[in-house]
């Protein structure tokens, strides 16, 4: 059988290149490079070449470069970290409604500890409006927290726009970028944020490392107390080999950025055209424009998301209908939920990550297996059963 | 030149077979483990594997297992999430004074946030005293933290006895086991401990990958908030390859041990035997019998053990002074100081770390070249001029 990974979202394949980066720091160049000995050379420096390599990728200086342990860690130590380190200017936050759980659940724990956060909303297309981000700030305002474009509905964000505001009102703006970072030019400059979230695992680089950005001057606490590996930022033995992947992963992907989202969007748009055409009553969620390049979403009404999973899995397809960290969580997503979808269609959610090893053949393949699919949910579907009989009797 | 590596307590190299394990999961294996379609199964069924064998090194359950970024992080997540988890019953917490950094820097965090703790003293051979723990017990404490064994003196703390303290009195027990997990035996229920935390860099593993083991029902706190991975206790995507490689160094590290333990004890001794009798004015550091297996500490005095690290390091020795976490801090270890040690011997501290690959050769080499070097650096030491000429003058 056929099979098609098209679950890029939740995570990438590792490059060849990128691995063999990798390998040397798991076995020769085994040292800690804390240590002053020649045995801590090499790892050392291969951290610092990580560094400048991540920096480049988002148009960052590479001391403002913290690695972390994963995007989510990325997030809560920007959320938490920098909360309690500015919390005597006050101690509230913004954040939008479709942020990732490891923000919003991060908020939530800073709230059991006096701070306060509102929760802007999302238009229909799940794009935050910046003027509500202007209103949503209080005197009490320290930090907002708005995502470069969402995970499940790719939708990008206008970032630049609340830099200005954020700017303007002398607050932190902290960007969620694990959906953007190595995957669409991403300058922290040009989007005027003061701190940034990137995973490797998300631009063909290895799971469990991730990077935080921080704009020099930015005070933040460590999440992780202890010795002072990355400036006393955050402590613990560094994955030496898992940065170097990281690295490297951001050192291809910033070399063939325009070739990748030229590729991965004639997927999309093949998909975006095409399956709405195949499949009645499909609804294109997240914004037209505005859009990752290699990010493809759907509601199939009347279908249960996770059985449509489930069958396009047998016939070799992978997808998702949402964010993988929740997958097994079994919810209605709450981001096409903030978009006013009803719950009933927002549980027949379907997502497409495309990636630059995918094929039109991969896209035409999916685009064959899914009619039968849904027709035959659809037939068990006691939510399609009335709609017919609704529409009989209309 | 002869290359010895003899720093094996600030990180192990990772054994061939550990590496090899983990390739698949850098490969043809790379998707994320929450995913429900099969390119999940390989990853998910893997973290289930590593879990078992984690859990067995310890005498523990596999569901007890989170995996975590560090031992670090492993520290951090133990302090912070059982003190937060359980702030209801009181906020007070015992350490001992030669805690690692990740442990004391993590009650300091949260005595900004309302705690209190107490500081047990060691004796001159870095000892917990159980009775020293009983009398800093108050009606408030809710969380005890004594490290298994000290990487720095290598001495192995009473940590059944303040089980049955902590037992008795209905609080909660926290070991950090990062020098003993994978070194020596550690059976939780034998310890009676409560938590523990491990680092697989310790035992031939890969950096960048630790756990927290957790007693069935202890409540904690997530650090990481966000997706449900790890039973909703450590969110954020899986470092799938770290976490195999960790379960595999786990199984060899178990099913090698006594071995092990035999190979390194003879080098050990070698070194502890030897070195007083080759280098005048030598102190061991630790416990003479409750130590490390592969662990020899001294202080050589009217020496800046930096110092002696870099001409070590000129002839091919890979040695430490201290913590590998806080190296290149130049600090006088707090160990030391707490072991009753006067702040100029303290600075003259030397670590070796004795590996499953270091043989009777390599400690002879050190042997060797030790000599000429202390000599040479105690011709330049103003320290060694004044004892000279008090001993002149007495």
């Amino acid at each position: 059988m056929k099979k098609v990974y098209l679950d890029n979202t939740s995570t990438t394949a590792i490059l060849p290149e990128v691995r063999d980066a990798m390998l040397p720091f798991l076995g020769e160049y085994f040292g800690n490079p804390s240590c002053i000995h020649e045995w801590g050379d090499a790892p050392r420096e291969a951290l610092e070449v990580a560094r400048e390599q991540a920096a480049k990728l988002i148009g960052g200086a590479s001391e403002e470069i913290v690695f972390t342990g994963s995007g989510t860690e990325s997030n809560n130590f920007a959320i938490k970290g920098l909360a309690m380190a500015n919390q005597k200017k006050g101690k509230h936050i913004v954040v939008s409604a479709i942020e990732h759980f490891s923000v919003l659940n991060s908020c939530k724990t800073l709230e059991k500890m006096g701070f306060k956060y509102t929760t802007v909303p999302v238009d229909k297309f799940g794009t935050v409006n910046s003027e509500d981000v202007r209103k949503a700030i209080r005197e009490d305002t320290i930090l907002v927290s708005i995502m470069h474009a969402n995970n499940e509905v790719g939708t990008i964000q206008p970032i630049k726009e609340i830099g200005k505001i954020t700017k303007e009102k002398g607050i932190i703006l902290h960007t969620d970028a694990v959906a953007t970072a190595g995957t669409i030019p991403v300058d922290v400059k040009d989007l005027g944020v003061d701190a940034l979230s990137l995973a490797a695992n998300m631009f063909y680089g290895p799971k469990g490392v991730g990077a935080l950005w921080l704009k020099r001057g930015v005070r933040i606490l460590p999440l992780l107390d202890g010795g002072v590996q990355e400036g006393g930022r955050r402590a613990g033995t560094e994955n030496v080999a898992g940065i170097v992947g990281l690295g490297k992963a951001a050192e291809i992907a910033l070399s063939q950025m325009p070739a990748r989202i030229a590729k991965v969007s004639v997927l999309r748009d093949r998909l975006l055209n095409n399956l709405p055409e195949k499949v009645s009553h499909v609804i294109i969620t997240g914004d037209s424009v505005k859009r990752l390049p290699g990010h493809a979403s759907f509601c199939v009404e009347f279908i249960e998301g996770e059985s449509m999973l489930m069958l396009l899995n047998s016939q070799g397809v992978a997808v998702t209908s949402g964010s993988a960290c929740t997958s097994r969580a079994l919810l209605a997503s709450h981001v096409l939920l903030a978009m006013g979808l009803p719950h009933e269609i927002a549980q027949s959610s379907l997502l497409f990550g495309l990636s630059i090893q995918n094929t039109l053949e991969d896209v035409d393949y999916v685009l064959e297996v899914m009619p039968p699919i849904v027709e035959r949910l659809r037939q068990m579907s006691p939510l399609y059963a009335k709609f017919l009989k609704q529409k009989k009797g209309g």
